[in-house]
């Protein structure tokens, strides 16, 4: 049983602690429905700080954690030792050298981190935009992950990580799903209304999510596991719309609410044969030599 | 406007001139509506062949073009040209080397060709296989595209073609979308029934080909053009769906018959600027060092 934990909202001034306590309830109801692996979303420690504007490093600091497991965290590695849940959560890193990145970590059911993951696809802008109705300040305050889309042989599967935007790119799923990925774990914090475009709201949204990480699965015959931090946070409503999606691209569970919500699935690894062997046997199918395109030129430019 | 010309089932003794006369009423609803360009279905002017296992070469030839246009097919050109209507469609190509593609063309309003596309991922198998319900034998009688996914600047949109299968693939969409293309053109003739498992049936394949073309658009921010050939050809049953999908993703106008039909839709290319510039700025977000194994690699490898 693979579970999904939905967050509600967290408030600017919630502290890590009451954040923590809020996952271990999540984590509770997770071990009574048998629960194998437990997804968290991303910066699931703390509000989504990358819509205030800093200047101050000193402020910007206060958001990112400098070791994992830390003091606030270590109750969810003990949870997940003692009743043998495996985890993975989002969470804003700083490194000891001073680099900065949006991470998240996957752990196996002793509660060991097994993988490691750095948002690749930051969104957004990096200076004040006052042409935004708020900000989305990826860009400023981490770097592009340095460790692209690993895979890991964890708990019977294989499992890879990605964060938030970069389900929109399907670059993302198909460099996992050349490693064989049976199970994709990704959060996110979408605003439910565009910065840049009002009239785009949240039913139009979550279609977009949907359907990204709905093709991902299918594209690629894997599990997609993904999950919101939803709500409204300090005055800024962020989408909820967590699912379970099947390897045939199917949502099989999806959350009803905006906040501290587990969904369910029984995961059938097995699911992901079919898609993989068949239409979607890269081996006999896929045209490299058409692709070059894709990693030699960052950007669109049109025919000449 | 463009128009989605949807042919209905091609009978195996059905003339290249009887299809070509139901084109043409298409064509004249097309022009009622204005339209400046229609796209034609997959191997247009045949009953879908490769459903047929042949040994005799001299047999599979009769299914091939060997010049485009010819007799049968320039009544098309004809009328493109007198209705400056540009047109696109595809049809099974034998060249003067003796290669063999499935082919789609693009004329501009003058009905003059000016792209050529020959299918890249070719699905199915090369030698009879008693395994299937039925037979899909276009790795027999084609060989792999062997001119990528071009693009042209026609009638004021870029543009670009693909055919039935590709549209699976996101890597089709991407090498397009990375030469800015607002328009692609797409053909396909689709089983309603998987051949190689009975369960899959026409909803849940009429949703597979819709996500896959609603993700395309969305996230290479271009209008795609699906159009089917539908009904049953010689008892084997095709689906329809022939649809229109905005940049957004949306779809704007779809068949409801499996028969004759044209769809149509009134496709504003500066729709395409708003996700091109935002979102899905490759120059600005796309991260082509982590990409590589996309390239360099066909099959999948599970992690070591």
């Amino acid at each position: 049983m693979i579970g999904g934990a939905q967050l509600g909202a967290i408030q600017k001034h919630d502290s890590r602690e009451s954040v923590v306590a809020r996952m271990l309830a999540l984590l509770e109801q997770a071990k009574d429905r048998g629960c194998e692996l437990v997804v968290f979303p991303e910066l699931a420690l703390t509000t989504f700080f990358p819509r205030w504007y800093m200047e101050d490093q000193a402020e910007v600091d206060v958001w990112f954690e400098q070791e994992m497991p830390n003091a606030a965290t270590q109750p969810l590695f003990d949870f997940a030792r003692t009743h043998r849940i495996a985890i993975s959560f989002g969470y804003a890193e700083r490194t000891p050298e001073g680099r900065y990145f949006n991470t998240s970590i996957l752990t196996d059911r002793t509660g060991t981190i097994v993988g490691k993951y750095r948002k690749v696809h930051l969104p957004g802008h990096a200076e004040f935009d006052p042409e935004r109705d708020f900000q989305h300040l990826e860009k400023r305050y981490f770097e592009p992950g340095d460790l692209g889309f690993p895979t890991w042989e964890n708990e019977g599967a294989v499992m890879g990580m990605c964060i938030c935007n970069d389900r929109r790119w399907p670059e993302t799923y198909r460099v996992m799903g050349l490693q064989g990925v049976e199970l994709v774990t990704l959060g996110y914090n979408t605003p439910s209304v565009n910065a840049q475009n009002r009239g785009e709201g949240e039913a139009h949204r979550l279609f977009h999510s949907q359907l990204v990480m709905q093709a991902g699965a299918y594209q690629n015959a894997t599990w997609v596991v993904g999950v919101a931090k939803a709500g409204v946070e300090d005055g800024f409503p962020l989408m909820g719309g967590s699912v379970i999606i099947d390897p045939n691209g199917f949502v099989v569970a999806q959350a009803d609410t905006q906040g501290d919500e587990l969904i369910s699935h029984r995961c059938d690894m097995d699911l992901c044969t079919f898609g993989k062997t068949t239409i979607f046997d890269f081996k006999r199918h896929r045209r490299i030599e058409h692709y070059g395109i894709i990693t030699r030129q960052t950007g669109a430019e049109r025919p000449a």
